[in-house]
């Protein structure tokens, strides 16, 4: 495959092992990256090394000026949220640095301040294979409005974003006319899960005629990633029993520690609105209600306190029923389970979309057909 | 997706299990099938089961006009040998009822005797979205000679075979210019081994930024599918120690019964040439030499004699190291392990060739990038 020259939106936590990994990747080009307060672009590639030490300490954390402010604006463009000092700042991917002047990117000498950061990028877009948005999405439909944005601007190329929640799939879907005219190959939800497990769980599904039962359970040990990953903790806290997202992000910083404390630093989720089940079914894998997403999260241990694992039951054509099983090693952090997929499947999307192929497309719709 | 119009050519163990599996399948349709004495073709839809009816018994076997007539032909066209009367019907696909008048597709009321049935297929083939090989190949080019058959007759469709030999990738890649310029997606290797699992090596990788082993080993129980796939097992022992695709076409039946004797009905293999090595290389995966396929046969037991399972180690972003490893459930048999996923890849296929990827492609390129 040619070179892929791909932009990050957000280096918090995610859009900075994005860049991190990448490194890793033959066929990969950082060519942008911007945050609330900067841009930084260069079509003959970033010096990402020099950008991932400039931004080194990059926080996702809460809100910083009250959830009213988190909560109340609507802003007419996603690059007005993105921009506000409100609520968007608050989770994965829109922290900058507490401290200091000239935080994020505009710390680095690649980087210079911008009041419309993504508005700079699309301006930039015709040479920008793919977009990753590891973005805040507080509000439901922040993620779409930028797909939107981009659309109207008639990108056309890759954007891939790594959503937990189930509810956004469908809002992309109702902008997939818009995307299609556009030329952008929507990937979403590809990250771990959904994501990576998503897509083995569509896999592992390819034994069976039926498939009865796909449970996704997860293990994250994330006592040192811990500051780098307090907006996906806080989303994670929306499913414990009783909580909601609405509650987790009007939570503050002392009251996630007290109840951190509360279960001794191990966290245990059920059922979580996790959209491996709509991407499953999009899919055609089985009906959503047949997926059940759950897991261990333990901050005060960067060992795992449980084994990821999918298991998919079904019956096979002949008539025998089986529980076909993916497991990651324990040594594999989320973090490279969020990241080295994302870049797999931004791989995979600006293959189909050479191809001309649009549209939204889950982990699962890139796999082998059910 | 739009229904998938299908062809099976050969109805022997694969290509009667391909059309078995499909009536589970939303979204596929049996147009056409064929084995080297008639073809049955109605594009409203077959009717499979009268077929599968009709046709049981097929076998795949041994040479029935002894080894001279199995390795000295070489006929001008794929259709030629297809229907000759030499070795070609020896392995799976090519067989025939053994006994009776009017046996193989022709016993069908479905279907007519063809001298031709190849080329039948490819004279409707504008109606046909995808062709599944389920072809004898003791030859090593005679599917890429198919194939070639099919783009000499501009066919703009899917062709998906479900080959372990690594050399027939590289005579496909040969022809890829002219697969491309008819509008072909082939899609090799699709099967269980290759096929399935590649897939799930290529998926599991993804924690890694560099893969330093992968490990297939696989476990079937063949007793009541023994008959019908004596021809997977011929294949099979030219893996063992002391064999070679040769000396295993030129086994008489009761030699291989005899081996099969001394083994006590048990065969284990270690570094098969299956094509998972050059299919992951190919896909950027991994070196060829870092992939390792074993597994053991029993065809005295319908149990796998060891649970078949695909582990992965490498190396993470972070500096750690781990395996990640995907197993099938003991009860999935290895023709639902077969079956299902080349369905699946047959289907995946033909998203990419509707998207006008042609061209050939492994089951790993189908997968997220690496």
């Amino acid at each position: 495959m040619d070179d892929i020259r791909f932009a990050v939106l957000g280096t918090g936590g995610i859009g900075r092992r994005t860049l991190d990994v990448s490194r890793h990747k033959d066929g990969l080009t950082a060519v942008a990256a911007c945050d609330r307060n900067g841009v930084a672009i260069d079509h003959d590639g970033l010096d990402v090394d020099e950008l991932l030490e400039a931004t080194e300490g990059n926080i996702a954390s809460g809100p910083q000026s009250g959830p009213d402010d988190a909560s109340g604006s609507t802003p007419a463009t996603p690059t007005d949220d993105y921009a506000s000092d409100g609520g968007a700042a608050a989770v994965e991917g829109g922290g900058v640095k507490q401290h200091g002047e000239g935080a994020g990117v505009v710390a680095s000498e690649q980087g210079e301040p911008s009041e419309t950061p993504i508005d700079d990028i699309i301006a930039e877009s015709d040479a920008v294979d793919a977009v990753l948005l590891a973005l805040p999405n507080l509000e439901h439909d922040f993620i779409p409005r930028v797909a939107e944005h981009f659309a109207a601007a008639d990108y056309e190329g890759v954007m891939i974003d790594v959503l937990k929640r189930s509810r956004v799939i469908g809002m992309l879907d109702d902008r997939e006319d818009l995307l299609k005219a556009s030329g952008i190959t929507f990937v979403c939800g590809a990250g771990a899960t959904p994501g990576f497990l998503t897509g083995a769980a569509a896999l592992a599904a390819q034994s069976f005629v039926e498939v009865e039962e796909v449970e996704i359970w997860w293990g994250v040990g994330l006592k040192s990633g811990y500051e780098d990953n307090r907006g996906t903790v806080r989303e994670d806290i929306a499913h414990l029993d009783g909580y909601d997202i609405e509650r987790a992000r009007e939570m503050s910083e002392a009251e996630i520690e007290a109840l951190i404390d509360e279960h001794d630093g191990v966290l245990e989720f059920h059922d979580m609105e996790h959209a491996d089940d709509v991407l499953l079914e999009r899919a055609g894998v089985c009906d959503a209600e047949d997926v059940h997403v759950g897991g261990v999260l333990d901050v005060r241990s960067d060992e795992k306190p449980t084994t990821t694992t999918v298991s998919v039951t079904g019956r096979t054509f002949d008539g025998e029923r089986g529980t076909n099983t993916f497991e990651l090693d324990d040594a594999t952090s989320m973090e490279a389970n969020v990241n080295g997929p994302a870049l797999g499947y931004l791989k995979a999307g600006v293959r189909n979309n050479r191809a001309g192929h649009y549209g939204v497309f889950g982990p699962a719709d890139l796999m082998p057909g059910f």
